[in-house]
Protein backbone atom coordinates (compact mmCIF):
# COMPACT_ATOMS: atom_id res chain seq x y z
CA UNK A 1 0.00 0.00 0.00
CA UNK A 2 0.68 3.29 -0.53
CA UNK A 3 1.71 5.43 2.16
CA UNK A 4 0.08 8.42 2.87
CA UNK A 5 3.09 10.65 2.74
CA UNK A 6 5.95 9.10 0.82
CA UNK A 7 8.99 10.75 1.79
CA UNK A 8 10.47 11.28 -2.42
CA UNK A 9 14.48 12.12 -2.87
CA UNK A 10 14.70 14.25 -6.14
CA UNK A 11 17.72 14.65 -7.57
CA UNK A 12 19.67 14.96 -11.45
CA UNK A 13 22.61 15.66 -13.86
CA UNK A 14 21.62 18.96 -15.35
CA UNK A 15 21.84 20.98 -11.70
CA UNK A 16 19.01 22.50 -9.94
CA UNK A 17 18.42 25.13 -12.29
CA UNK A 18 17.50 22.82 -15.07
CA UNK A 19 13.63 22.86 -15.99
CA UNK A 20 13.72 18.99 -16.29
CA UNK A 21 14.36 19.07 -12.42
CA UNK A 22 11.70 21.65 -11.82
CA UNK A 23 8.77 19.32 -13.79
CA UNK A 24 9.87 16.39 -11.40
CA UNK A 25 9.76 18.29 -8.59
CA UNK A 26 6.41 19.51 -9.10
CA UNK A 27 4.88 16.34 -10.04
CA UNK A 28 6.81 14.59 -7.19
CA UNK A 29 4.94 17.53 -4.68
CA UNK A 30 1.67 16.04 -5.81
CA UNK A 31 2.05 12.64 -4.37
CA UNK A 32 4.40 12.49 -1.54
CA UNK A 33 6.43 14.80 0.78
CA UNK A 34 9.71 16.16 -1.38
CA UNK A 35 13.30 17.25 -0.52
CA UNK A 36 15.44 17.73 -3.64
CA UNK A 37 19.30 17.30 -3.43
CA UNK A 38 20.89 18.20 -6.69
CA UNK A 39 24.00 19.71 -8.68
CA UNK A 40 25.19 23.46 -8.34
CA UNK A 41 26.29 22.85 -12.00
CA UNK A 42 26.09 20.39 -14.66
CA UNK A 43 27.28 17.29 -14.16
CA UNK A 44 26.37 15.31 -17.39
CA UNK A 45 28.43 12.83 -17.98
CA UNK A 46 29.90 12.14 -14.78
CA UNK A 47 28.90 8.72 -14.99
CA UNK A 48 28.91 6.72 -11.19
CA UNK A 49 31.91 9.39 -10.25
CA UNK A 50 32.69 10.29 -6.40
CA UNK A 51 34.13 13.60 -5.04
CA UNK A 52 37.32 12.15 -3.30
CA UNK A 53 39.89 15.03 -3.83
CA UNK A 54 38.01 17.68 -2.22
CA UNK A 55 35.20 18.41 0.43
CA UNK A 56 31.80 18.68 -0.50
CA UNK A 57 29.37 21.50 0.43
CA UNK A 58 25.86 22.02 0.42
CA UNK A 59 23.05 24.41 0.22
CA UNK A 60 19.85 24.86 1.96
CA UNK A 61 17.23 26.82 0.45
CA UNK A 62 13.36 26.44 0.56
CA UNK A 63 11.20 26.41 -1.86
CA UNK A 64 7.05 26.22 -1.67
CA UNK A 65 7.05 24.70 1.49
CA UNK A 66 10.01 21.87 0.34
CA UNK A 67 13.56 21.81 1.00
CA UNK A 68 16.18 21.96 -1.71
CA UNK A 69 19.78 21.04 -1.03
CA UNK A 70 22.53 22.86 -3.81
CA UNK A 71 25.41 20.43 -3.62
CA UNK A 72 28.57 20.78 -5.10
CA UNK A 73 29.63 17.47 -6.03
CA UNK A 74 28.36 14.85 -8.59
CA UNK A 75 24.65 12.78 -8.45
CA UNK A 76 25.87 10.16 -6.70
CA UNK A 77 27.78 12.44 -4.28
CA UNK A 78 24.44 14.11 -4.11
CA UNK A 79 22.07 10.60 -3.00
CA UNK A 80 25.31 9.90 -0.53
CA UNK A 81 24.73 13.42 1.17
CA UNK A 82 20.70 13.24 1.05
CA UNK A 83 20.73 9.37 2.83
CA UNK A 84 23.63 9.98 5.19
CA UNK A 85 23.34 13.61 6.35
CA UNK A 86 20.22 15.59 5.18
CA UNK A 87 17.01 12.87 5.46
CA UNK A 88 16.15 11.82 9.09
CA UNK A 89 15.16 8.49 7.66
CA UNK A 90 15.44 6.14 4.37
CA UNK A 91 12.99 7.68 1.23
CA UNK A 92 10.54 5.88 0.08
CA UNK A 93 11.64 6.37 -3.13
CA UNK A 94 14.72 8.12 -5.35
CA UNK A 95 13.47 10.24 -8.79
CA UNK A 96 16.60 11.68 -10.76
CA UNK A 97 15.80 14.07 -14.08
CA UNK A 98 13.98 14.48 -15.61
CA UNK A 99 16.99 14.40 -18.38
CA UNK A 100 17.78 16.67 -20.89
CA UNK A 101 18.54 14.21 -23.46
CA UNK A 102 18.04 10.68 -24.39
CA UNK A 103 19.87 7.97 -21.41
CA UNK A 104 19.19 5.19 -23.51
CA UNK A 105 21.84 2.11 -24.60
CA UNK A 106 25.22 2.61 -23.76
CA UNK A 107 24.39 6.16 -22.23
CA UNK A 108 23.35 4.43 -19.20
CA UNK A 109 27.22 3.74 -18.05
CA UNK A 110 28.00 7.64 -18.92
CA UNK A 111 24.85 9.11 -17.38
CA UNK A 112 24.59 10.92 -14.07
CA UNK A 113 21.42 11.24 -14.21
CA UNK A 114 21.12 7.19 -13.95
CA UNK A 115 24.10 7.02 -11.98
CA UNK A 116 22.30 8.92 -8.70
CA UNK A 117 19.23 6.07 -9.34
CA UNK A 118 21.74 2.93 -9.49
CA UNK A 119 23.25 4.27 -5.84
CA UNK A 120 19.63 4.79 -4.81
CA UNK A 121 19.51 0.99 -5.46
CA UNK A 122 22.25 0.55 -3.41
CA UNK A 123 20.74 1.91 -0.85
CA UNK A 124 17.84 -0.52 -1.47
CA UNK A 125 15.98 2.52 -2.69
CA UNK A 126 12.95 1.91 -5.49
CA UNK A 127 14.78 3.66 -7.88
CA UNK A 128 14.00 5.78 -11.00
CA UNK A 129 16.08 7.95 -13.76
CA UNK A 130 13.89 9.75 -16.39
CA UNK A 131 15.00 11.33 -19.47
CA UNK A 132 13.46 12.62 -22.44
CA UNK A 133 14.74 13.13 -25.68
CA UNK A 134 14.54 16.49 -26.31
CA UNK A 135 17.96 18.61 -25.14
CA UNK A 136 16.40 21.73 -25.79
CA UNK A 137 16.28 23.88 -22.14
CA UNK A 138 12.83 25.05 -22.82
CA UNK A 139 11.35 21.31 -24.09
CA UNK A 140 7.93 20.22 -23.09
CA UNK A 141 8.26 18.37 -19.79
CA UNK A 142 4.48 17.90 -20.07
CA UNK A 143 3.69 14.08 -21.04
CA UNK A 144 6.77 12.82 -19.15
CA UNK A 145 5.51 14.33 -16.08
CA UNK A 146 2.10 12.50 -16.36
CA UNK A 147 3.54 9.00 -16.91
CA UNK A 148 6.63 9.56 -14.41
CA UNK A 149 3.72 10.20 -12.22
CA UNK A 150 2.34 6.94 -12.58
CA UNK A 151 5.53 5.01 -12.65
CA UNK A 152 6.39 6.46 -9.55
CA UNK A 153 3.00 5.80 -7.68
CA UNK A 154 3.78 1.85 -8.78
CA UNK A 155 7.27 2.20 -7.29
CA UNK A 156 5.86 3.50 -4.50
CA UNK A 157 3.31 0.45 -4.58
CA UNK A 158 5.49 -2.63 -5.21
CA UNK A 159 9.32 -1.20 -4.99
CA UNK A 160 11.47 -2.84 -6.73
CA UNK A 161 13.71 -6.03 -7.27
CA UNK A 162 16.98 -5.87 -4.82
CA UNK A 163 19.86 -4.91 -6.58
CA UNK A 164 17.93 -3.00 -8.85
CA UNK A 165 16.63 0.67 -10.56
CA UNK A 166 14.94 1.59 -13.80
CA UNK A 167 15.71 3.26 -16.90
CA UNK A 168 12.86 5.26 -18.44
CA UNK A 169 13.31 7.42 -21.35
CA UNK A 170 11.16 9.09 -23.28
CA UNK A 171 10.15 10.06 -26.73
CA UNK A 172 9.93 13.52 -27.64
CA UNK A 173 6.47 13.08 -28.64
CA UNK A 174 3.05 14.54 -27.84
CA UNK A 175 0.22 12.66 -26.05
CA UNK A 176 -1.77 10.84 -29.09
CA UNK A 177 1.40 10.21 -30.85
CA UNK A 178 2.65 7.91 -27.88
CA UNK A 179 1.76 4.19 -28.21
CA UNK A 180 2.67 2.87 -24.81
CA UNK A 181 4.89 1.48 -22.68
CA UNK A 182 7.76 -0.91 -23.52
CA UNK A 183 9.63 -2.71 -20.83
CA UNK A 184 13.12 -3.58 -22.59
CA UNK A 185 16.69 -4.67 -22.49
CA UNK A 186 19.88 -2.12 -22.98
CA UNK A 187 20.20 -1.55 -26.36
CA UNK A 188 24.28 -2.50 -28.11
CA UNK A 189 25.03 0.50 -29.51
CA UNK A 190 28.10 2.64 -28.66
CA UNK A 191 29.71 6.11 -29.67
CA UNK A 192 31.88 6.88 -32.69
CA UNK A 193 33.93 9.27 -30.95
CA UNK A 194 35.28 12.45 -32.98
CA UNK A 195 37.64 14.86 -31.03
CA UNK A 196 37.58 18.21 -32.35
CA UNK A 197 41.24 19.34 -32.45
CA UNK A 198 41.91 23.09 -31.86
CA UNK A 199 44.45 25.63 -30.85
CA UNK A 200 43.89 28.04 -28.01
CA UNK A 201 45.44 31.60 -28.15
CA UNK A 202 48.59 30.62 -27.25
CA UNK A 203 49.13 28.06 -30.45
CA UNK A 204 48.55 24.93 -27.83
CA UNK A 205 46.02 21.77 -28.78
CA UNK A 206 42.99 20.93 -26.82
CA UNK A 207 40.04 18.65 -27.76
CA UNK A 208 36.91 18.61 -27.28
CA UNK A 209 34.75 15.41 -26.63
CA UNK A 210 32.21 14.68 -29.85
CA UNK A 211 30.39 12.03 -31.74
CA UNK A 212 27.78 10.11 -33.08
CA UNK A 213 25.75 6.99 -31.09
CA UNK A 214 25.60 3.99 -33.36
CA UNK A 215 23.35 1.40 -32.70
CA UNK A 216 24.44 -1.87 -33.89
CA UNK A 217 21.51 -3.71 -32.51
CA UNK A 218 18.60 -5.28 -34.66
CA UNK A 219 16.61 -6.74 -31.70
CA UNK A 220 12.86 -4.81 -31.43
CA UNK A 221 12.82 -5.95 -27.74
CA UNK A 222 15.56 -3.08 -27.11
CA UNK A 223 15.34 0.72 -25.63
CA UNK A 224 16.30 2.32 -29.08
CA UNK A 225 14.01 -0.20 -30.96
CA UNK A 226 10.97 1.23 -28.38
CA UNK A 227 11.99 4.92 -28.81
CA UNK A 228 12.61 4.79 -32.60
CA UNK A 229 9.05 2.97 -32.55
CA UNK A 230 6.71 5.94 -30.55
CA UNK A 231 6.95 3.89 -27.43
CA UNK A 232 8.29 5.18 -23.73
CA UNK A 233 10.87 2.26 -22.93
CA UNK A 234 11.47 1.41 -19.56
CA UNK A 235 15.05 -0.70 -19.09
CA UNK A 236 15.67 -2.47 -15.25
CA UNK A 237 19.25 -1.85 -14.71
CA UNK A 238 21.45 -3.65 -12.55
CA UNK A 239 24.24 -3.03 -10.73
CA UNK A 240 26.02 -6.18 -10.63
CA UNK A 241 28.33 -6.30 -13.50
CA UNK A 242 29.85 -9.61 -13.50
CA UNK A 243 29.51 -11.19 -17.09
CA UNK A 244 28.78 -14.75 -15.39
CA UNK A 245 28.46 -16.30 -19.09
CA UNK A 246 32.51 -15.87 -19.48
CA UNK A 247 33.44 -17.59 -15.90
CA UNK A 248 33.95 -21.03 -18.02
CA UNK A 249 35.95 -19.14 -20.71
CA UNK A 250 38.51 -17.74 -17.89
CA UNK A 251 38.83 -20.97 -16.20
CA UNK A 252 40.45 -22.41 -19.34
CA UNK A 253 43.00 -19.93 -19.35
CA UNK A 254 46.73 -20.55 -17.60
CA UNK A 255 47.67 -19.22 -14.79
CA UNK A 256 51.22 -20.00 -14.18
CA UNK A 257 53.90 -17.14 -13.31
CA UNK B 1 48.57 -16.89 -31.85
CA UNK B 2 50.59 -14.15 -29.80
CA UNK B 3 51.45 -11.38 -32.59
CA UNK B 4 55.09 -10.51 -32.31
CA UNK B 5 54.61 -7.11 -31.07
CA UNK B 6 51.09 -6.41 -29.76
CA UNK B 7 50.42 -2.70 -29.51
CA UNK B 8 49.34 -2.50 -25.39
CA UNK B 9 47.97 0.79 -24.20
CA UNK B 10 48.73 1.05 -20.36
CA UNK B 11 46.30 3.72 -18.29
CA UNK B 12 45.29 3.96 -14.71
CA UNK B 13 43.45 6.26 -12.32
CA UNK B 14 45.96 6.96 -9.70
CA UNK B 15 47.64 9.42 -12.71
CA UNK B 16 50.68 9.07 -14.32
CA UNK B 17 53.35 9.65 -11.17
CA UNK B 18 51.87 6.68 -9.29
CA UNK B 19 53.90 3.53 -8.74
CA UNK B 20 51.40 0.99 -9.94
CA UNK B 21 51.40 2.19 -13.39
CA UNK B 22 55.27 2.28 -13.39
CA UNK B 23 55.32 -1.41 -12.20
CA UNK B 24 52.75 -2.18 -15.16
CA UNK B 25 54.48 -0.40 -18.08
CA UNK B 26 57.70 -2.38 -17.20
CA UNK B 27 55.70 -5.66 -17.11
CA UNK B 28 53.84 -4.66 -20.76
CA UNK B 29 57.16 -3.50 -22.21
CA UNK B 30 58.47 -7.12 -22.21
CA UNK B 31 55.23 -8.14 -24.29
CA UNK B 32 54.25 -5.96 -26.87
CA UNK B 33 54.85 -1.89 -27.78
CA UNK B 34 53.90 0.23 -25.55
CA UNK B 35 51.66 3.36 -25.23
CA UNK B 36 50.84 5.11 -22.45
CA UNK B 37 48.21 7.92 -21.75
CA UNK B 38 47.45 8.16 -18.34
CA UNK B 39 45.57 11.04 -15.97
CA UNK B 40 48.14 14.04 -14.91
CA UNK B 41 46.75 13.82 -11.51
CA UNK B 42 44.53 11.72 -9.38
CA UNK B 43 41.34 10.19 -10.17
CA UNK B 44 40.06 7.75 -8.42
CA UNK B 45 36.43 7.79 -7.71
CA UNK B 46 35.50 8.85 -10.95
CA UNK B 47 33.61 5.74 -12.36
CA UNK B 48 32.69 6.02 -16.02
CA UNK B 49 32.76 10.09 -15.86
CA UNK B 50 33.48 11.74 -19.37
CA UNK B 51 34.59 15.26 -19.45
CA UNK B 52 32.41 17.47 -21.62
CA UNK B 53 32.20 21.16 -19.79
CA UNK B 54 35.39 21.45 -20.29
CA UNK B 55 38.21 20.32 -23.48
CA UNK B 56 41.03 18.24 -22.89
CA UNK B 57 45.06 18.37 -23.27
CA UNK B 58 47.47 15.95 -23.84
CA UNK B 59 51.20 16.05 -23.58
CA UNK B 60 53.64 13.90 -24.81
CA UNK B 61 56.98 12.65 -23.16
CA UNK B 62 59.04 10.13 -24.20
CA UNK B 63 60.32 7.32 -22.04
CA UNK B 64 62.76 5.08 -22.46
CA UNK B 65 61.65 3.97 -25.51
CA UNK B 66 57.85 4.15 -25.41
CA UNK B 67 55.60 6.88 -25.58
CA UNK B 68 53.65 8.61 -22.59
CA UNK B 69 50.79 10.86 -22.92
CA UNK B 70 50.08 12.97 -20.06
CA UNK B 71 45.73 13.64 -20.49
CA UNK B 72 43.91 16.21 -18.41
CA UNK B 73 40.72 14.30 -18.41
CA UNK B 74 39.66 11.27 -16.42
CA UNK B 75 40.75 7.57 -17.41
CA UNK B 76 37.58 7.21 -19.95
CA UNK B 77 38.36 10.30 -21.54
CA UNK B 78 42.13 8.72 -21.78
CA UNK B 79 40.98 5.61 -23.32
CA UNK B 80 38.74 7.51 -26.08
CA UNK B 81 41.93 9.99 -27.06
CA UNK B 82 44.17 7.12 -27.26
CA UNK B 83 41.73 5.32 -29.58
CA UNK B 84 40.69 8.43 -31.53
CA UNK B 85 44.03 10.54 -31.45
CA UNK B 86 46.95 9.10 -30.71
CA UNK B 87 47.11 5.86 -32.12
CA UNK B 88 46.99 4.64 -35.44
CA UNK B 89 45.60 1.59 -35.04
CA UNK B 90 43.21 -0.21 -32.43
CA UNK B 91 45.42 -1.43 -29.38
CA UNK B 92 45.51 -5.65 -29.43
CA UNK B 93 45.59 -4.66 -25.08
CA UNK B 94 44.35 -2.43 -22.84
CA UNK B 95 45.69 -2.77 -18.95
CA UNK B 96 44.33 -0.67 -16.70
CA UNK B 97 46.11 -0.24 -13.10
CA UNK B 98 48.10 -1.13 -11.36
CA UNK B 99 45.53 0.17 -8.50
CA UNK B 100 46.98 1.39 -5.51
CA UNK B 101 44.24 0.08 -3.74
CA UNK B 102 41.15 -3.00 -3.96
CA UNK B 103 38.71 -2.81 -6.62
CA UNK B 104 36.39 -5.53 -5.31
CA UNK B 105 32.89 -6.06 -5.18
CA UNK B 106 30.91 -2.81 -5.35
CA UNK B 107 34.00 -1.01 -6.24
CA UNK B 108 34.11 -1.66 -9.54
CA UNK B 109 31.15 1.11 -10.53
CA UNK B 110 33.14 3.93 -8.69
CA UNK B 111 36.60 2.75 -10.06
CA UNK B 112 38.21 5.27 -12.39
CA UNK B 113 40.44 1.67 -12.89
CA UNK B 114 37.98 -0.34 -13.62
CA UNK B 115 35.87 2.22 -15.96
CA UNK B 116 39.11 2.55 -18.50
CA UNK B 117 38.96 -1.57 -19.21
CA UNK B 118 35.09 -1.01 -19.74
CA UNK B 119 35.70 1.40 -21.95
CA UNK B 120 38.18 -0.59 -23.50
CA UNK B 121 35.57 -3.68 -24.09
CA UNK B 122 32.73 -1.22 -25.81
CA UNK B 123 35.77 -0.47 -28.05
CA UNK B 124 36.15 -4.09 -28.85
CA UNK B 125 39.80 -4.12 -27.17
CA UNK B 126 40.46 -6.96 -24.56
CA UNK B 127 40.78 -5.38 -21.45
CA UNK B 128 42.39 -5.72 -18.03
CA UNK B 129 41.87 -3.58 -14.84
CA UNK B 130 44.85 -4.92 -12.53
CA UNK B 131 44.33 -3.65 -8.40
CA UNK B 132 46.74 -4.66 -5.20
CA UNK B 133 45.18 -4.51 -2.11
CA UNK B 134 47.71 -1.88 -0.61
CA UNK B 135 47.10 1.40 -0.84
CA UNK B 136 50.95 2.49 0.18
CA UNK B 137 53.06 4.34 -2.43
CA UNK B 138 55.72 2.70 -2.10
CA UNK B 139 53.79 -1.18 -1.94
CA UNK B 140 55.72 -3.89 -3.78
CA UNK B 141 54.26 -4.96 -7.14
CA UNK B 142 56.62 -7.51 -7.84
CA UNK B 143 54.01 -10.41 -7.33
CA UNK B 144 51.23 -8.30 -9.57
CA UNK B 145 53.59 -7.85 -11.81
CA UNK B 146 54.35 -11.75 -12.54
CA UNK B 147 50.12 -12.05 -12.83
CA UNK B 148 49.74 -9.53 -14.56
CA UNK B 149 52.20 -10.95 -17.28
CA UNK B 150 50.62 -14.07 -17.70
CA UNK B 151 47.16 -12.89 -17.52
CA UNK B 152 47.91 -10.57 -20.25
CA UNK B 153 49.71 -13.52 -21.87
CA UNK B 154 46.82 -15.12 -22.17
CA UNK B 155 44.51 -12.06 -23.25
CA UNK B 156 46.40 -11.67 -26.23
CA UNK B 157 46.02 -14.85 -27.14
CA UNK B 158 42.35 -15.63 -26.27
CA UNK B 159 40.67 -12.68 -26.20
CA UNK B 160 37.40 -12.02 -24.35
CA UNK B 161 34.10 -12.78 -24.49
CA UNK B 162 32.31 -9.96 -26.65
CA UNK B 163 31.02 -7.41 -23.99
CA UNK B 164 33.60 -8.01 -21.35
CA UNK B 165 36.58 -7.06 -19.75
CA UNK B 166 37.99 -8.82 -16.71
CA UNK B 167 38.73 -7.02 -12.97
CA UNK B 168 41.55 -8.96 -11.60
CA UNK B 169 42.42 -7.75 -7.90
CA UNK B 170 46.06 -9.02 -6.08
CA UNK B 171 45.89 -9.64 -2.02
CA UNK B 172 48.66 -7.81 -0.57
CA UNK B 173 50.87 -11.24 0.07
CA UNK B 174 54.26 -12.70 -0.92
CA UNK B 175 54.61 -15.55 -3.54
CA UNK B 176 54.50 -18.15 -1.27
CA UNK B 177 51.33 -16.85 0.31
CA UNK B 178 49.02 -17.06 -2.50
CA UNK B 179 47.17 -19.75 -3.21
CA UNK B 180 45.75 -19.73 -6.68
CA UNK B 181 43.73 -17.49 -8.93
CA UNK B 182 39.95 -17.71 -8.62
CA UNK B 183 37.33 -16.79 -11.49
CA UNK B 184 34.71 -15.36 -9.33
CA UNK B 185 31.70 -12.87 -9.22
CA UNK B 186 31.48 -9.47 -8.02
CA UNK B 187 30.58 -9.82 -3.93
CA UNK B 188 27.54 -8.30 -3.04
CA UNK B 189 28.68 -5.21 -0.67
CA UNK B 190 28.08 -1.61 -0.11
CA UNK B 191 29.81 1.64 1.65
CA UNK B 192 28.21 2.29 5.17
CA UNK B 193 29.25 5.83 4.45
CA UNK B 194 29.92 8.50 7.62
CA UNK B 195 30.20 12.32 6.08
CA UNK B 196 33.25 14.02 7.94
CA UNK B 197 31.35 16.97 8.82
CA UNK B 198 33.79 20.26 9.35
CA UNK B 199 34.12 24.21 9.42
CA UNK B 200 36.39 26.06 7.28
CA UNK B 201 37.63 29.60 8.53
CA UNK B 202 34.99 31.85 7.54
CA UNK B 203 32.44 29.08 9.87
CA UNK B 204 30.98 27.68 6.95
CA UNK B 205 30.21 23.81 6.53
CA UNK B 206 31.88 21.44 4.53
CA UNK B 207 31.81 17.53 4.17
CA UNK B 208 34.25 14.64 3.76
CA UNK B 209 33.04 11.73 2.59
CA UNK B 210 34.28 8.47 4.62
CA UNK B 211 33.07 5.02 5.10
CA UNK B 212 33.24 1.26 5.93
CA UNK B 213 33.19 -1.24 3.21
CA UNK B 214 30.51 -4.00 4.30
CA UNK B 215 30.31 -7.43 2.52
CA UNK B 216 26.88 -8.49 2.82
CA UNK B 217 27.84 -11.74 0.77
CA UNK B 218 28.23 -15.05 2.89
CA UNK B 219 29.30 -16.47 -1.09
CA UNK B 220 32.77 -18.72 -1.65
CA UNK B 221 32.30 -17.90 -5.29
CA UNK B 222 32.80 -13.80 -4.75
CA UNK B 223 36.14 -11.84 -5.29
CA UNK B 224 36.04 -10.94 -1.82
CA UNK B 225 36.10 -14.57 -0.64
CA UNK B 226 38.82 -14.87 -2.57
CA UNK B 227 41.17 -12.29 -1.58
CA UNK B 228 40.22 -12.89 2.21
CA UNK B 229 41.45 -16.34 1.92
CA UNK B 230 44.87 -15.80 -0.30
CA UNK B 231 43.42 -16.26 -3.85
CA UNK B 232 43.76 -13.45 -6.88
CA UNK B 233 40.20 -12.93 -7.92
CA UNK B 234 39.32 -12.47 -11.87
CA UNK B 235 35.91 -11.28 -12.31
CA UNK B 236 34.44 -11.30 -15.83
CA UNK B 237 32.77 -7.53 -16.10
CA UNK B 238 30.04 -6.78 -18.71
CA UNK B 239 28.49 -3.58 -19.62
CA UNK B 240 24.94 -4.39 -20.70
CA UNK B 241 23.26 -3.59 -17.04
CA UNK B 242 19.77 -4.91 -18.00
CA UNK B 243 18.16 -6.71 -15.20
CA UNK B 244 16.94 -9.26 -17.52
CA UNK B 245 14.86 -11.02 -14.38
CA UNK B 246 13.04 -7.71 -13.59
CA UNK B 247 11.66 -7.43 -16.92
CA UNK B 248 8.48 -9.64 -15.99
CA UNK B 249 7.83 -7.73 -12.64
CA UNK B 250 7.97 -4.61 -14.62
CA UNK B 251 5.83 -5.73 -17.57
CA UNK B 252 2.78 -6.37 -14.39
CA UNK B 253 3.00 -2.35 -13.76
CA UNK B 254 0.14 -0.11 -14.56
CA UNK B 255 0.80 2.22 -17.32
CA UNK B 256 -2.01 4.15 -17.71
CA UNK B 257 -1.92 7.84 -17.27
Amino acid sequence: MVKKKPLILVTNDDSINAAGIKALIETMCEIGEVVVVAPGKPQSGMGHAITLETPLRLKEIFNKGHKEYICSGTPVDCVKLAVNVILKRKPDLLVSGINHGSNSSINVIYSGTMSAAIEGALEGIPAIGFSLLNYAYDADFTLAQKYAKAIALNALEKGMPRGTCINVNFPSLIEKEVKGVRICRQANGNWQEEFDERKDPAGRKYYWLTGVFVNYDKGNDTDEWALANGYISIVPVQYDLTAHHAVPFLNEWSYEI
